[in-house]
Parts: C-alpha cells; sequence; structure tokens
C-alpha cells in the first residue's frame, strides 16, 4: 500500500516529460443505489445522460461534446474509481505513463479505455495515492448548448473541477506544478502552513485543488452554471421537493476564486459543487492570491460560517484494484479546528473582535 | 405605563371606522450616530437623500415617490419613534386619532406633522405599545424609478415592510385585524400556540409582521429590490468593504412569504431586510398559509440555520415622549428553543431525522 | 350593433355605484386549432393546465389560486370572447349589471357563470364594443408558488393586464375611470391628442390599457414573470425549437411602465406580452406620467423601433352571441403614421436628429 | 501601400515558428475628442482608469492585471493603432517580428513599447493590412475582481475579443490558422462563400473575427459582462442619460458563440460589443459550427433583424506611419445584401415563409 503521503520529503521531479494536460474532464464515480443517484444527477440536477445500462449511467453536461463528465457507477463501496483528464494528444497518454512509471507509480494502459465513450487511456495510483486517468481519445456526443428547451432552469453547463483532500498539501502542490498545473490561490498561516491550494490548466482558477485533511480522499466535483441565480433556483427546487437536507454549505461567495458556490451531498454523502463566475488565468504570470486562514471572507466572502462536516466529511477513492485507499492523518494543523468555534479564531477585520451575531453562527 | 400585552383578554374592537390603511410608508429612526448610519444607508445600501440635516436625514427608495421611506434622527438611544403609515384621505387621519382615542390609546395630534415631508398627522402609542403614525398629507418627490444612471448593482427600489416583536401573537393579530389588516401568513405548532403572522394592507404578503418575543420591540425594516442579484450584490459589497460581518442571517429564500432575503445590522443594531419576490394578495379569499413551527424550511426554504440573535435582537422602541416603552417578555414558548440546536426539533421531512451536517450548522 | 365608438361626445357617467374591481382576472379567448395553441401556451410557455376538455383549455400562472387565468376555447373564428374581472364580492356582481344597465348597454347574467370554475358572473357589450365580464365566485385551486420542480426557466408567475385597442382613447379613458380606474401614465401629442392610456385597479401599472387604433379589439394579453432573464429564456427556447418567427417584438424595456417586456404571436396571431417589474401606483394621488408620442423613448427606452406589425395587427371581440363586433376606424392621428420612418418623427433628444443606425432601423 | 488583400492568392505559410499567442490583449485606439471618449469609456461603461494624460487615457476591465485593455489617444482621424495581442514569453516577440518579416510584412520593434505599460513589443502591417501588436512584458496592476464596491450595474469584467472586416474571409482565415488561431465557427453559403469566421487562441470562442466587407477595417472590440442582466443595465442606463441613440443593434442572443450581447456606437462611431457567456473551446478537437448566411437565427438567435449600419459601418485602421490604410472592396457576395429585406432571404425554418411582422423589421 502506498505509504508515500507520509513522508515529508518531496517527491522527486522525473526526468521525463510529462504530459499536456487540457482540462480535467471526467470522474469516474461508485454509488451504492444507482436509482438514488439517478435521481439525484439527472432528476434533481438535470445531467444528461448520454447512455446508461444496469450499472453504469454516463452523464455530461450541456455545453460539452466530450462522451461524458461523470460516470455513475454501482458499487459496494462509494468512492471514487478515477479523477480522468483529457490531454492535448495521443502522444500525451504515453507521455504521462512513462511519466508515473519514472516516479515508481502503478500504472494501467488500455487501448480501448476503461470506460464506454473513451478510447486509449492509462490509470495511474499517483504519488498521494489517487487514481488519475490520462486519455485523449473520446466518443463526439452533441453539445446542446443551443438546446434551451432542454436547459432547465438550473442547467449545469460545464464540469469546472475537482476537489482532493490530502495531508500534506505543499507536497502535493509540488508534485502536480511537477506534471504542469499552475498554483492560482491558496490559503495559508503565518507560520507557512498551506491549508489548500487551487491549480489549473485550462484558463480558469482550477482543473483541481487540494484541501488539507486525512487522505486520499474526494472533497468534491464542481459544475457550472452560466448564472447565479440558476444556482438560487437548484436550492429553490430542492425546498420544493423537501430534500433541502441535500444542501450542506451556501449558497455563496467565495473569497477563493470569487466564484458564486454551493454545496450539496449525493445519496452516498459524495460532494457536488455547483459553481460559476471565477476569472480568467490563462497567463503564465498571473498573479497568485494567497489568503490568511484566519481571515473569515477567504472560503466565504460574506463572513458565513463553513459547517464542521465540510471539513471533516469526503469520499474514499480506490486503487486499480478497485480497493480503497488508507486513509493517512493529517498531521499539520486543521483549518476547521484553527478558525471554527471556541477554539478557532477569524476575522473580517484583522485584529478586530467578531460580533455576537456571527460567533452565534459558529458555536 | 401601557401593561395591556401582558394581559391574555382580547383588545376591545372599538365601534369606530378604523382609517383606511394604503401602506407602510417610513419608520422614524433614533440612531446614535448619524455618521455612522449615512454610511450605512447611504453610502453601502445607496437610498436615496431626499434632504438632511445636521440631525436628521431623509432617505427614500427609488421608486418612492413620497417624501421619505426612512428617518435617521441623532439620539441617545437607538430605538424607534414611529412606524407611520399612509392613509386614504386625510379624513382617515381623523378617523385614526377617534380609533385609538377609543381604545384608550395615548394620541398626538400634529397638524404640520412630526417630521419634515409629512402634514397633518396623527400618532399614538398603541395597544401593543409600538408608536404608530397615520398621515395622508405629504409632500411629493421624484420617482427615481427611471433613474438608472443613479441606481448601483444593489438598488433598493421600495419600502416594503415593517416587523415587530410583540409577547402575544395571537393578541396583536386581533387588534391589527380589527384595524384592518388581513392575515397572510403565520406560524403556528400542533398545541395552537402562534410564533409569527404576517398582515397586510397593499397587495403583498405584508406591511407589517408580528414576531414573538419580548416587546414591544422592532424586529426589523425591509427594502425590496427588483431581482436577487441585487441583493447578492450587496453582501458582494460588504465583503469588499471588510463589513461581511454586518450580515447577520442569509442570503436565503424565506418559506413564508416565498421571498428571497438577506438581513443586516446597522451601526446601532437596527436589523434591515433585503427582500424581493413574494406575490399578489389583494383578494379579500386570498389563501392564509399557515406554516408548523417545526418545519425547517418555514423561515428558510432551504433549511439554513435561524442564527439565535435573529431570535433574540430587536430595537427598543419609545412613547410619546421619547422615552424607551418597557419590554414585557413572552410567556409562551419560544420558536428559537424548539426548533434551534439540542433543545430543539426541526424536520426537513415530518418524522424523519435531519443529517449530520445540517445539525452540525444548529450546535 | 354598437356604433358608440364613433360618437366623440362622452359616455354618461351614471348615477349607479360601480361595481369595486380588483383585477383583470382572465381572459376567455377563442382559437382555431386547439392542439396549436396548446403547444404555445402549455408546451413552450409553461402556463399550469387547471383542466381541460376536447374543447376547452383551463391555463392559470404559478401564483395565482383562482381557477384560471385564461381559458383557450376552440371556435370558428380566432377573436376574445371575454376580458374577466374580479370584483371584491357577490354584491358587486349586482352593481356592474346595473351600472352597464343604466348605460344602456346589453348584459346576461349567469348564476352558474359563463365558464368552468368560475361562479355567478355578469357579462356585458360595454360602451367600447368589448365583451366584460365581472365575477366574484370562483374555485380556489393550488397556489404553485413555492413549487420550484414544476417552474420552468421562464416561468409565468402571474396574469398582469389586458391591452384593448379603440379608436378614441379620450372616450374610453373616461368611461373607464367613471368605472373606477386610475391612469397611471399615457402617450400623447402637443395638440393633446392621446394615443395610449394606461388604466389600473391593483397597485401595478396596470390591469388595462387603452391603445388608439381601430377598434374595438384586443392588442394582448401579458404575464408577468419573476426576472429578466426568465424573459429572455423564452426567446432562447423559441430559438432553440426553431420558432422565433413567434416573436413580435422586444425583448426590450419600456418607457411607459418602465417594465421589461416581450411580445409574442400566438398561433392565431394573438399578442402575448411577457412583462416584469413595474412599480407600486397604490396611492390615491400617485404621479401620472405623460409621455410626447414624439419620444423615441416612450415605447422603448432604449429607442428600438416598433416594428409596423405591432401597431396594426390586433384580434377580434365577440358580442354576447359570439359575433365579432365591427371594427371602426380610428379617425385620430395614427402613432406609427406620426412615429416611424420617413412619415414619421421622433426623438431621442427633443430637436435632434437620429443617428443613421437608428433611422435604419425604422426604414 | 499593401494591396495583399486584393490578391486571392494564399498567402504564403511561414518557415517560422509562429508566436504563441495567449490572447488578445488591449486596442490601441484614435479617437478625436477625448473628453467624449472618455465620457463613453468612463462614465457611462465604468472601465477602470490606469493612469492618463493630455492625450491619453489607459483603461482596464475590472478582472484584468495587465496594464490596460484599451487605449484611448487623441487624434486627427478616428482609427485603431493596434491590435494587440499578448504572447506567452518574451522569446515570442523575436518569432513573431521573424515571421512577418519572412512574410515580407513591414515591422517595428521597440524595446521599450509603443505605449505606456509595455515593454518590449513588436508592430507589424499584417499580410491583411491591419497593424498587429505582438508584446509580453507589461506592468502588472490590481486585479480589481473582488473590488465589488467599485464596480457598477453593468462592470465591464474582461476583454473578450476583436473583430475585423476584411475582404476575403478565406484568405484571411488562412493566414491566422498559420499564425496558431484555430477557428471556433463560421457562416459560409451554399456556394462556399465564407462570410465571417470567428478564431480563438485562449479558450472561448474568439480572440478575433474575421468579418467580410470593405477592408482592412475595425468592426468592433468586445467586453464581457459576468451575467446578462448587466448588459441590460447598460441600455437602460443609456435611456436614463437620453444617449439610447449609442445603441446600435441589441441586446439579443447570438446564435453563432451562444453570447448575449449588445453593440454600442462610441462618440467617434467606433463600435464596442457587450458580451457574456459563450462556451469552452480548449480542446484541440473542439467541433467547428458552421452556420447558413440565410439563417436567420445565425447572427440574433431570436430572429431580430441586423440593422444596415452593422453591415456597413467600421473604422479605419492605421500604417505603422499613422496613416489610414486604403479600403480594398469586397467583391464577394455582400451578407446584407443576400439576406436583408426584398433582395435578401433569410429564414426561421428553412424553405418556409417569414411572417409579415418579421418581414416588417426589414422592410
Amino acid at each position: 500500500m502506498t505509504t508515500t503521503p507520509m513522508t515529508t520529503t518531496p517527491i522527486p521531479t522525473p526526468a521525463a516529460t510529462p504530459p499536456d494536460i487540457l482540462r480535467c474532464a471526467y470522474m469516474d464515480l461508485v454509488v451504492t443505489d444507482l436509482a438514488a443517484s439517478r435521481e439525484f444527477y439527472v432528476d434533481i440536477l438535470g445531467l444528461v445522460v448520454t447512455e446508461e445500462n444496469d450499472t453504469e449511467i454516463y452523464l455530461r453536461s450541456f455545453e460539452e461534446f466530450i462522451h461524458h463528465n461523470l460516470v455513475l457507477r454501482q458499487g459496494p463501496v462509494a468512492a471514487v474509481s478515477a479523477f480522468a483528464f483529457r490531454v492535448r494528444s495521443p502522444l500525451d497518454v504515453d507521455l504521462a505513463e512513462a511519466y508515473y512509471r519514472e516516479l515508481g507509480c502503478r500504472t494501467e494502459r488500455r487501448a480501448n479505455g476503461f470506460v464506454t465513450g473513451i478510447g486509449d487511456s492509462v490509470r495511474v495510483e499517483d504519488p498521494l495515492g489517487f487514481p488519475y486517468e490520462f486519455f485523449f481519445d473520446t466518443e463526439h456526443v452533441e453539445r446542446l448548448a443551443w438546446r434551451y428547451d432542454l436547459q432547465g432552469p438550473g442547467a449545469l453547463v460545464r464540469l469546472d473541477h475537482f476537489n482532493q483532500v490530502t495531508p500534506d498539501v505543499g507536497l502535493g502542490r509540488g508534485y502536480l506544478e511537477d506534471l504542469g498545473f499552475r498554483v492560482t490561490e491558496d490559503i495559508q498561516d503565518a507560520d507557512g502552513v498551506t491549508y489548500a491550494a487551487w491549480l489549473r490548466r485550462k484558463d480558469t482558477v482550477h482543473d483541481t485543488a487540494l484541501t488539507g485533511g486525512n487522505g486520499p480522499r474526494m472533497h468534491h466535483i464542481a459544475f457550472s452554471t452560466h448564472e447565479k441565480h440558476n444556482i438560487i433556483y437548484i436550492c429553490d427546487k430542492l425546498g420544493a421537493l423537501r430534500k433541502s437536507d441535500l444542501i450542506e454549505r451556501g449558497p455563496g461567495r467565495h473569497g477563493v476564486s470569487n466564484a458564486f458556490y454551493l454545496y450539496l451531498r449525493d445519496p452516498d454523502g459524495h460532494r457536488v459543487e455547483i459553481y460559476t463566475q471565477d476569472y480568467y488565468t490563462g497567463d503564465p504570470d498571473n498573479p497568485v492570491v494567497t489568503w490568511d486562514v484566519h481571515d473569515n471572507q477567504r472560503r466565504d466572502w460574506w463572513g458565513n460560517p463553513v459547517v464542521p462536516s465540510w471539513y471533516t466529511d469526503a469520499s474514499l477513492v480506490l486503487d486499480l484494484d478497485g480497493t480503497p485507499q488508507p486513509v493517512i492523518e493529517r498531521t499539520q494543523s486543521s483549518e476547521m479546528a484553527v478558525t471554527v468555534g471556541a477554539d478557532g479564531f477569524s476575522y473580517t477585520r484583522k485584529g478586530e473582535e467578531m460580533p455576537e451575531y456571527k460567533l452565534g453562527h459558529q458555536l
């Protein structure tokens, strides 16, 4: 089993050329009740079904033209089988395979892909213990951007990003930067502890983020809407369906990324973010934004509290045999502990006390 | 001093004809730091200054044509001097005076009004201990509905309603129904205890509401925007100004009224709601909606928690001499106690447990 | 047959008390292809079906609690059978009957109503030749305001108003003011010719409007959405359905009413407006806004042109026997003639020429 | 003087490596009345002033971190001095210089840049006669994405694209593809005539587009807002300022790009588009969308007409001496001629007639 995350020694930088990653492309997700998950992702969230069978559902967002952005797969344990990234060319799949082999990671190559609609791919158990997939080859499907007749009031138009929980964010960040990701924002404290980092390939704030905590685990997968009212509608609909308890946190405005957000929990507890309106990050000298972990506006620009479960809960990830990866404890200080409630401290204006009604939120 | 609220015997129905009330029109509000209040209501919220002097600021919303919707008055104690209602004709001011005299309430009539821009008015200490004003005569000012060049992204276009805290909601409701208000919605429990009631004259869900608690106190004053994004902008602006701690609760969707809302606290702690999109209530047989106090979607349709301060904090109200009215304790059960946290119980689906992350919100 | 509209002598003011009208409530509309109309009003616009049979469909908006706001009735000639107004009490139906009898108008009273879901009603052929109905009694149905699960991206939440074409607006305005309507806005020229007037009972800009032209005819029926994006969505959906040719005019911002609007044409050519965000008009001294017919921002605040068909086309109205009323020609000057294209003149800033690209719109 | 545009022989593909272009970055625009232009771009549109002097104003959008997106420069003739693109590294400026030299184009290199805030740059007279600039070096300024206190209701958050008029779109498209641009959408007819093409470097529908017509001329520069209501507000504000005649076309929904749009004319007649919500195009196999020139929804998804001036008017461009480039006539068929009015033909559903009120738009 991988104990890499326990070490604090940096992950070596391979001599091999990293693959040219385009973007996060899809997540392969194991759910324990496919019918219940279908109700959540299709009936409630309105993702588009590309195809489905008794054990799998392939879903995409309305502006997508590749086969899918999410695979729901019936299985015994709720977990993530793969975080899949699309690369620029078939050759980049070879590069990915060689890159991870040099890192000493287990890899598996399949010329016909691991899932329907995807061709030649490689899956790896990465140094942080996450199952990553890299592919170029995919079946094109209709881009439904113009199909307003099919789009509901909360239409999800793109897959935006993944979010991964890992014990040592600094370690993971170095590894992902070597792989070609660029950091756009992070959260640190005065002692230089990093609590989270956002990393991108496409021109948005992130394709994936690292959240400090016990891991490897999946924190969330995020889909985009066009406007804020689309996200508000999803909340209103959940209320109408008497399922508002699926709302874990938000809606709100992030400090980090400046995006408008909502966090939901699916029937297995997998976390889904609905997200809109971050900013262009495509220039190589795009300014990195570092937030103080004690800044009460870093995770919610309005200073609304982060519910404890958002810090503590996350989904298991699987190795290439489909076995859950062991969860390694974070030894560095915890963002929840240093910010929430009586133990913690956070400020709106550095050095000033919070009013009672804000503390009231956090007791 | 009035001890009427302590009795549980109904307030008698006068033989006199009640005045024909059009709508809630303005609040006369005492603030302890006029400059700080001006920054909040003018610089941050963008209300329109009709006129001002060293001790008073007269403010209105963008679609208003009467002189003002809010008076900020420098004073020693933060409190409400008057909840002012506009009546249909000058004669209705006479009717109001006679009506309250028959109720044995103290009244004061001023032919030239109590404040600038308002003519012949009567102020009363009502049976619940609140200072009510009734007037018809007012100076017309420019309706700035078309002045988009002056309207900011969070433009407040109308005064929507008042909200009053009183110990016995059932008692107050009967009195206001006699006065000509109609109940549109309320919150009750299985034992018939009423926790809150919404009452209207104009064709919206309310001109004022009664919230059960220690009173007489003012719970909030509410202004409307056109759309939800206008309210979201106000939060974003407060974040940019590093004043997000002025956000007490929300934004969210109310169950009661179905409106989108936000609660702020001004520099004196006076509560201001920003509100949009309730429904038409103008028919005499408009259906009354009664909510179960344990329904977790009644106050927030998304099931987000009500912060304790929202239940406990409110502003003092003044008698006609400008002395704060004594606050009488609510003896009936408290909505906060029966719903929030370990003592309380609330549900999304009747009879079902809440998930941990929702309870997490409420510990 | 009524030739009243031809006279220029005012319609006499009855001694009888007019009924207390609450609001425009529903339109009884004859369509020539019920299936095609159902596709337009139900499948495309998403109005709620209260009930239907082989020859009639009863539709309502999402916030409505009375039985319907629109009746689609299969018939030989596309026309309006009734403009129905709800009154405050059963007694007001008697008042309406007496009022129109005194005016010498033909009336018909039906204790069980003219349509399903409506009780005791009177229909009249009014002095302008329009079929008006007055009723109080109606079946209550579920108000779907909270049913976001049923509301699409272009949800129509209320019936807002009617719009009637009549040759002599001044004449019609006097009659409706006697009936208890109040004018909120109008369009005139320097010679005092009135081109259109907006009249209200509920607290909005209008329950009906009079548009100068050959009449009696029905110009349009208008439904409200909550926000502007809901209206934009309807356009986007029509594009996706390859039915954008149903868009006659807009979307845009009205000068008159300050509302955001869109005009569609149904399969029979009946005009439907989608409308949102006018202002409160409930005070008796609500300021009347008069617009210059040459002001290019009066009908579209952005100065976009009014398509000629919007001025010329309208629907027939029926007498109480179901026979189309003869259409009387407007003898006063035509708004289209005095404003559009080479014959006409309009300005953005009084006295200044329009730029070529604006004239380009109007050739 | 360059007569290159007159030839129909393809522009040769250089052996030199093209520069790695990141995105369109700024336009250097000559205006004849700097004060009038400042009112338009700063007071009305709310672009951020980075710095200014008596003859130049440097403006940027709210999410920009490079020095500027637009330079307004006082000059004798309204024209474009440069379409400036940012490249990935300093080395790419050398590559650009070599690339155009090989093409036989006139180039000028300035180590300290042509404008304030930009370092080492090369400007060229490209084969189509346009002044292109390439630079990497720029001064960083504050990204105002989080400064909601400064952002108005119509906040422009990004520079999105340029649009250029050229006689032979096919010729220009081949040249820009060699330079590294990728086509995302185009408009053609059955005979294979190309009327317009959209080309991108960043992950949006375009960084620049080619519109068939007499050229070289600048058709427009486009800035993005976050949401559609921001664009609607700009129209509302222009109405309030009695400047609605600056609105040339829209607002509307594009077929091409699927974006929501508005076209304005500045005091010199330079065209500015306000634009929001196109789709991700970053994959190398992003599907190209080809529209039929007769499809009435291609330029406006709602089938609203394109005003003739939008086809005919455009701004001059300057050579490196500041002299206007001669305008070469388009010899291929004109989109306006084949689609608008009596001469032209367009359809909503292929083969079907348009209704009168749509034709009414186009007479």
